[in-house]
C-alpha cells in the first residue's frame, strides 16, 4: 500500500471525476457491448466464447448484449477481388504459406467452438452496409440472429458480404423483412449510428476486434477464453451491484448530512 | 441474455463512450480514492476494514490509496458548541436516547476493528482546514499517518478538530513540520484542491461517506465488510489487468488492420 501524492486538480483522474464518470445505475442490468466486424474470424470465435460464458453466468437474464460496428478495412471495395489468401498475403506482406498456416490454425480453434470455417472460400468486401443492417436488426430485436447469419455467410459459406442483395437475403433468412432491408440499403439510414460506434471505438483506443466492454467500463480485448469472459461478467455484475447499492440510499455504515446510519 | 434496441447516439451510454470513458492504463497500479470526513465515525471504521482488505490482497504493493475531502456539514462553526449527543439529537430530530443507542452500537462495531471510540467526548467542528492539512500531508507522503491521527484525535481523544492549533499539534505528531502546517492554515493553500474533491463527490452523486472508488471506476458506498472491499479490490485489479492487456498491442485472438493475430 503506497501513498500517492496529491495531484493538481487537472492531473487528477481527468475522466473519472467528471459528471457521470462514475455511473450509478439504479437497475441491475449488465450491458455487454461488443465491437466486431463481419469479416473477422476471431469475432465469430469470440461470440461463441461469450455465449458459453453467458450460459454459465447466473445473471444472464439481466445481461444485454449489443454488437457494435468496427470496420477492419473501411477502404475495402464492395467485393474484394481475387483469391482471399493471396490478397491477405499481399496486403500484410506475408507469404501465402504463412497465411494458409494461420488460417488453418484459426479454423482448428473455431472448430473447438463448434464453428465450421471455410475461409479459403471467403469473399471479403466493405462491411459498412452490413453494420447498417445490424442496426436495423437491433431495432427489430433480431440483432443476434442477423449477426450470426452474417458470420456464417462469410466464414462458412463464401457469401460476398459486401453485396447489398446478399445482405438482403441473409438478413431475411434471419427474420428481417427483405423489403425493409432493401429500403434501408437504398438510403443512408443508420450510417450515422455506425459512424458513432466506430468513433467511440477509436476514442477508447480499440485497434482490434472483438473488443468487449462489460458494464460500460471493463474492457476485454480479443476472443479471450470463456473463463476470462465469465470472470469479466462477474466483475461487471459485482460493480452493478455495488453501484445500485450505493445509489439506493438505504445503505448502512455511512455518515451523511442526516447523521450516521 | 436479452437484446437491447439500438439507441440514438445521444442516448447511448453518454459517459462511457466519450474520450477517456474507458481508461486504458498501461501500468498495473490500482487507485483507491476514499471520500471521507474527519468527523465521520464510519469513515474511521471503513479505514480499518480497507486496511484489513489490503492485508489480504496479493497486489497490495501496487495499490495507491488517496483520501479525498468530504464535509458532512460545510456550515459547521470552527468548534461546535455544547454536548455532542444533545447537538446531534437536536439537529437530526432524534431523541437523546436514540442518539446514545446508535453511538453505543457504533462504538461496539468500532471496537471489533480495534478502534477505541469515545464519541461522548467528541468536539465536532468545521473540517475544511483539516482537509487542507491532509492535502499538505499527501504532498509529504504522510497522508495516511495524519488521517489516522486526526481520526484518533476526534473519535477517541475529544480533540477540537476545527481548531487550527489542534490541527498543527496533531499533524506534527504524525510527522509534519508544525511551522509548515501553521503557514498553510494561515493562507488559503489547498482550498481549491479540497473544493475540487468535494465537487467531484457531488458529481458522482456521493451523499454519504466513506465512499470508496476503486480503480477510478468501481464505487463502494459505506464502511462495507472487509470481504466486500477485498472483492472490490480484486475486481478493480482484474479490470486493470484486462485494460493493460488490451492496450499492450501484443494481444492474440484479435483481428486488426494488420490482420488476425
Amino acid at each position: 500500500m503506497k501513498e500517492r501524492r496529491s495531484l493538481s486538480s487537472s492531473e487528477r483522474h481527468p475522466s473519472h471525476f467528471g459528471r457521470g464518470g462514475l455511473k450509478l445505475r439504479r437497475m441491475k442490468k449488465l450491458s455487454v457491448d461488443v465491437w466486431s466486424d463481419v469479416v473477422c474470424p476471431w469475432c465469430a470465435v469470440g461470440k461463441r466464447r461469450l455465449e458459453a460464458a453467458l450460459a454459465k453466468f447466473p445473471h444472464r437474464a439481466d445481461v444485454e448484449v449489443v454488437w457494435r460496428a468496427f470496420e477492419l478495412d473501411p477502404t475495402a471495395p464492395r467485393v474484394a477481388v481475387g483469391d482471399n489468401a493471396e490478397r491477405i498475403a499481399k496486403k500484410y506482406g506475408r507469404s501465402r504459406a504463412q497465411v494458409e498456416e494461420m488460417t488453418a490454425q484459426l479454423t482448428r480453434l473455431a472448430a473447438i467452438e463448434g464453428l465450421d470455417f471455410h475461409l479459403d472460400r471467403s469473399r471479403s468486401g466493405n462491411t459498412f452496409d452490413a453494420h447498417r443492417v445490424l442496426h436495423l436488426a437491433s431495432e427489430r430485436g433480431l440483432q443476434d440472429a442477423v449477426k450470426e447469419r452474417f458470420f456464417r455467410g462469410y466464414m462458412t459459406e463464401g457469401e460476398a458480404i459486401g453485396e447489398p442483395e446478399v445482405l438482403v437475403r441473409l438478413a431475411a433468412e434471419a427474420g428481417l423483412d427483405p423489403e425493409e432491408v432493401r429500403a434501408t440499403l437504398a438510403t443512408d439510414r443508420y450510417a450515422d449510428d455506425v459512424r458513432d460506434e466506430e468513433r467511440a471505438a477509436r476514442e477508447m483506443g480499440i485497434s482490434g476486434v472483438p473488443f468487449f466492454v462489460i458494464g460500460g467500463k471493463l474492457g476485454v480485448s480479443g476472443a479471450q477464453p470463456t473463463e476470462v469472459l465469465l470472470r469479466a461478467l462477474e466483475q461487471g455484475w459485482a460493480s452493478v451491484e455495488a453501484a445500485t447499492g450505493a445509489s439506493g440510499g438505504s445503505e448502512a455504515a455511512v455518515c451523511g448530512p442526516e447523521g450516521c446510519g
